[in-house]
């Protein structure tokens, strides 16, 4: 089990998601039209401004191919 | 990977805050306690009417001592 006192969800997830997100090419504009979410938004959770509903989390894990779990991993 | 399209991410939360919560021997009350979360609105998680936030999951997660991806896993 991974140690999830070393780093907060949100910076996990907004690791995990610039990480994906450049691997695959996207701009960040690109990956939220395909998860249907606003760029803005986007944006936001990249700087660990938002607190990400689970629901757009799911959004944004089906739009990168991976799942939800792999999208908040702190490993 | 886990299929993501089997199972909405909700369901699988619901389903990981029961069994986690279960094993453990906790009460929806305990659970809510330990989090810092309503009790009102654990049950809402567990009969998947919350669309709950990263933070939210991040408190669950550490009450019951796994990390924010094991809560939300699929398999």
């Amino acid at each position: 089990m991974t140690d999830i006192n070393t780093l907060s969800a949100r910076e996990a997830l907004a690791t995990n998601l610039r990480r994906l997100r450049s691997e695959r090419g996207l701009s960040q504009e690109a990956l939220a039209d395909l998860a249907g979410v606003h760029r803005n938004y986007l944006g936001g959770i990249e700087r660990r401004e938002r607190n990400v509903g689970l629901d757009n989390l799911e959004r944004l894990a089906r739009a990168l191919g991976v799942s939800v779990s792999e999208l908040v991993a702190t490993a």
